[in-house]
């Protein structure tokens, strides 16, 4: 099987399947009612919480089980901003976070709080120092991911937790990609994760609240789940959840060794195999399965089609943003190419054969897409008094970045190019071109239509 | 099976346990992505959306799944409020609304907005008129149940919903109780509804919203479920949801008519079986499944506990206010008697003899925890110039109740009873009992401790 992409969602754990069958017997009365079926149905949520509470290293009243990791991220940052109102209303994030605390923190701005992004580098990681600089009188939160979603690199939660503590602001971590390898080290004040990302079903996730953290549940009142998630549990889908935490758990020391070596082999291949390449990531302090790469003059969704045409199933972008044209905000904040852009993200299991048979496919996966969006025409080039000009309005990435390499060996050294876009990827993609081409990026400036971007050939 | 508690939780009907685990395979995958497992989990989720559709009456498009019934609520009416907000910031609802649209009633109240409570009758029936006298020039947002989750009274939808659109106010309709037995007649606006009420697994909510609705979704934006429904799709439990909707209402007739014969059975011979007790509810207009009672002098925790030790698993007072003390809203809006109350919701597939078991097993039940309650002690009783003074301060319900009953002999037809009690169940008990009992509840005053209840004895 040719599923790469894990880091979106894994298929359901075998265990996950026993478990989740198995209490669908036993688990579907209201935990809440003191007759026979209401107390089996308790013992199992009750057994549950306590595996899920050991995994994350944490009291099992500290955890309660949401309807999925989105509504835990949600609802944890609502929580914790509202539990110290009166400290402030500013919140602390990375640049790099999933998109359910962007979109959380686009809330609070939009009722009048204050957000700070933090940075990161080239690598797509954050510095412990630029949390401490962020902080503010009135910072109520504080949140940093474990480790990436779309590059899988980690980020320094201890070192961060560290700093927002002595600061005396809870720091919020999403664990998402992270948990199903481990507990997430440091005194982290609160913690969510979702179950489908380690091969349990979806519908679960979870959000962990430190005791002394301030927590002011929002929404309507509901008893359920100390106030923390609404609705009738779902006591099936939290046991299987909980019991394929504890079965990834057993295997993950030995299986991220095994995706470990398989992922390095991809990172160094893949430049080998194809021309115009950036693997980006830390190559490192990173997840196990997951390796992204991006590949100049390539449409990111007409690869991902000639891939899947080859029955390999990976992502492209940001998860959350695939259905829309924006480039990723990661990439973006890593100052990246987003071009052609891939997401290998490799499930529990996961063959070598898979892994060689995808470095197989990809050189011409790759050469395929390059050759259909072909040479473009070069009446869109005209010379002016001190540049060359490429007019690539109108024009979807990756098509001004193939223009503009096709243009520059016209222009003796020192000489200029301007390009003209109005695809929004462009101002990402043309300084990673010139990064990766060693050319210099000399900067923009709004044109007519669009912006026009000023490179000059250095070598 | 003594299960008779199906208006709480049904257990997972044969097919949705067949879809589940059919989907399982196919449905793990994000929607949202292009390749054949994510086309796949989109296919699956398409045809769970027309099946749901069909069965509510709407366009699969006007749909969104959510992770509970009582998430559906509170988005349903966050919504809706939010979306004619320039209209006014006030709400109707029902006195008898489930626990989660009272709750997002107070949390809009809490923030300045206005809530209108309908009342009932003694039946538990709102009347259409009472919709229209409640309707204010900044009314956004009417809710009204389709049918009682406690006493199981079917509520007049259609015609509260024509008076709400002849003022232009959208009606949200709580069909949770209902949907598995039919569609919602009449011009509603909004549904929400709950599969784990129709034999569907946990983990999946309706929320239905009409065309030309103008609804503005509130928390984090989200692009899954049309930015209704924040989280990752549970597809699996979606698809087995909508077959079991389907299932059920296959069978939903014919069912019906069974267990209203069961239930009017219950209804007629409780009241012969066992001495001084009230079935509430409408007799006629009421969903097939439900009948509810209440027993005089009873404690109904005890008499739950005394069925569970018999095999019969029911609830007692409002399901979401089982763990509290407080009696019912719902029985208190009716002015019923809430001392010893027992609801029965027969699940599908019921067996006549399971029925005709619990009758045989109550009577005993009922006299086992009257006989625990006891002959309190008289000495509490004093007489003064106009009155009889019974001190129940510090004792719970239903003991005020059975104080009373034991001196009302001791007073001439004409004396007065003055009943002094802090619990607050008392407020409804006494005058219950007074109705029941054919005598005059005169009225409260404030005591030094509690209230003072008066009753004059007539008969």
């Amino acid at each position: 099987m040719g599923y790469f992409d894990a880091a979106s969602a894994a298929p359901l754990h075998p265990i996950a399947r026993q478990a989740l069958q198995a209490s669908l017997d036993e688990g579907w009365a209201d935990p809440a009612r003191l007759y026979r079926e209401g107390r089996r149905a308790r013992v199992l949520l009750d057994a549950a919480r306590e595996a899920a509470a050991e995994a994350v290293g944490c009291r099992p009243d500290e955890l309660a089980f949401t309807s999925s990791g989105t509504r835990a991220v949600h609802s944890g940052i609502a929580g914790a901003l509202a539990g110290r109102r009166r400290v402030g209303r500013h919140l602390i994030v990375s640049a790099v976070e999933h998109s359910s605390v962007l979109h959380s923190a686009e809330l609070l701005e939009a009722s009048g709080g204050a957000v700070t992004q933090v940075p990161v580098d080239r690598a797509g990681r954050v510095k412990p120092s630029a949390y401490g600089e962020a902080l503010r009188a009135d910072t109520a939160l504080a949140c940093l991911q474990s480790a990436n979603h779309e590059v899988g690199t980690e980020q320094p939660v201890a070192e961060v937790a560290e700093v927002c503590r002595a600061a005396g602001v809870p720091l919020l971590v999403d664990a998402a990609q992270s948990l199903g390898w481990g507990p997430v080290d440091g005194d982290w004040s609160l913690l969510t994760a979702s179950a489908h990302k380690w091969g349990g079903p979806s519908g679960v996730g979870l959000l962990v609240v430190r005791k002394g953290v301030r927590f002011a549940p929002q929404g309507p009142a509901d008893e359920r789940e100390s106030g923390r998630a609404a609705g009738f549990e779902n006591i099936p889908a939290i046991v299987a959840a909980a019991a394929s935490l504890r079965a990834v758990r057993a295997e993950a020391a030995a299986e991220a060794v095994r995706l470990r070596e398989l992922t390095e082999r991809i990172r160094a291949r893949v430049p080998q195999l194809v021309p115009d390449v950036e693997v980006v990531g830390d190559p490192v302090r990173r997840l196990p399965g997951v390796v992204t790469f991006s590949c100049l003059y390539v449409d990111g969704e007409a690869l991902l089609h000639e891939l899947d045409r080859e029955g390999f199933s990976v992502s492209s972008g940001s998860s959350c943003t695939s259905s829309t044209l924006t480039p990723s905000h990661v990439l973006r904040a890593m100052g990246v190419l987003s071009e052609g852009n891939v997401r290998v993200s490799l499930p529990a299991g996961v063959t070598e054969e898979d892994v060689e048979r995808f470095l197989t496919v990809l050189p011409g996966a790759v050469a395929t897409v390059r050759e259909k969006l072909g040479a473009p025409g070069s009446e869109a080039v005209v010379r002016e008094a001190d540049a060359l000009v490429v007019d690539s309005l109108g024009k979807r990435c990756p098509i001004p970045v193939i223009e503009l390499a096709k243009v520059i060996g016209d222009v003796p050294v020192g000489g200029l190019v301007r390009v003209l876009s109005d695809d929004e990827a462009a101002r990402l993609d043309i300084p990673a071109w010139c990064e990766m081409r060693g050319q210099e990026y000399v900067g923009e400036e709004p044109a007519d239509k669009g912006t026009a971007y000023l490179i000059r050939r250095v070598s």
